[in-house]
């Protein structure tokens, strides 16, 4: 029996992936060389003869032009795209659009490390009246304030990226629907944690590149089988 | 109480407007005019400042990139778009890729102008092995084949896009969601036909502008009060 394909993607560049800035759900937009590889993974899908039925994304708009350019390589513009805000990048929280290097110098890189790195810490909490609280942004007003981060550890991030996949794409993808899911470093990491059943040390060391497509292979019984990436043919 | 305004959009012009070829469910792209259309209708929705809760278009790409654009002018390319068959545009049968003066020289004018303006009067079907046919394109998998169309009159149209907006779209206005509908000139006319009671005479003279953005106002009831287009400030 053949086994089956998931494709995961990290988003493009971004502009303030550029300028080294701390993002998490600052909403920036793919910068020109985000936006090349966006197409450039949507041309490698295209080369292995990828299509699919469904697609999910966050609500963050460099994940979202990202597949938007992967769906228009495919000729796939009209399959349904879900964009859930459980898919977003890690919450930053005061850290949000401060300069990396800046912040490392303020705290020491120790200290930076861990916010980075480590599985449970969370970084600085937004207050509940800083105007870069989700609360603010019309993108989650449908949402209860209990269920919108001030800040994230990986931890976090994974709780809810593990309800969405699996109250909604696992269900498609055992329906038999082949699937893309287009997020960010964090929520990948997190899905990859969860599929693989990595424990929390090794998985700060996963570092997932922009553009570039990865499978994951599962079994008739959707028993993970193994993750690879996919380069040009 | 404020009345109640739902946006109504033609998509941009498309390649084979361009080429005055009959157009129907095949699935062309925007020409560039078509492109900077949409884009001028977003900043157009962007002055008057209208937001969206949800969008609706076809599943042809010509539609779906207009909202795209649309949706980018606005920073709201995170609200839920949903896809469907039954806003695409009225299918023309085995008049679809041909040329509309060729159709004309072969068939003569009346015939062609009964075919393009009648309520009822369907182009000549297509034949079920005609590779034109939509079972054999991946965007209508799902579908049965009686609900699959091999012609249309105006007539068959209004039913399928009625039944979308009286289970999907109109239930979500009452619910005081804020909907654009991005879809196709006869698409249009049919939902415009129902919403205002317009007779089977009558309706074959409206003619909507492409890339125009179209407002219909409702009282608090839902009750329908009148339409206009948006035009520059």
């Amino acid at each position: 029996m053949s086994t089956i394909k998931v494709v995961l993607l990290r988003h493009g560049q971004s502009t303030w992936n550029k300028e080294n800035l701390f993002t998490g759900w600052h909403d920036v937009s793919l910068s020109e060389e985000g936006k090349i590889e966006a197409i450039d993974a949507g041309k490698i899908l295209k080369n292995y003869n990828f299509l699919f039925d469904y697609a999910y994304t966050s609500v963050l708009q460099r994940a979202i032009c990202t597949l938007w350019y992967i769906l228009k390589e495919l000729n796939q513009l009209w399959i349904p795209v879900t964009k859930s805000w459980r898919l977003n990048e890690r919450h930053y929280g005061a850290l949000q659009g401060m300069n990396k290097l800046q912040v490392t110098q303020k705290y020491g890189e120790k200290q930076v490390t861990l916010w980075r790195r480590s599985y449970q810490i969370n970084p600085p909490a937004l207050t509940i009246d800083d105007p870069r609280c989700p609360r603010y942004d019309a993108k989650y007003s449908h949402l209860e304030d209990y269920e919108l981060p001030l800040t994230e550890s990986l931890s976090i991030t994974l709780k809810r990226v593990v309800y969405f996949w699996e109250n909604n794409i696992f269900p498609k993808i055992k329906n038999g629907e082949r699937v893309i899911i287009v997020a960010h470093g964090n929520s990948l990491r997190a899905l990859i944690k969860h599929i693989e059943k990595i424990n929390d040390d090794d998985i700060i060391n996963l570092n997932i590149p922009t553009g570039i497509p990865m499978i994951c292979e599962f079994n008739h019984k959707m028993k993970f089988i193994k993750r690879f990436y996919l380069n040009n043919i």
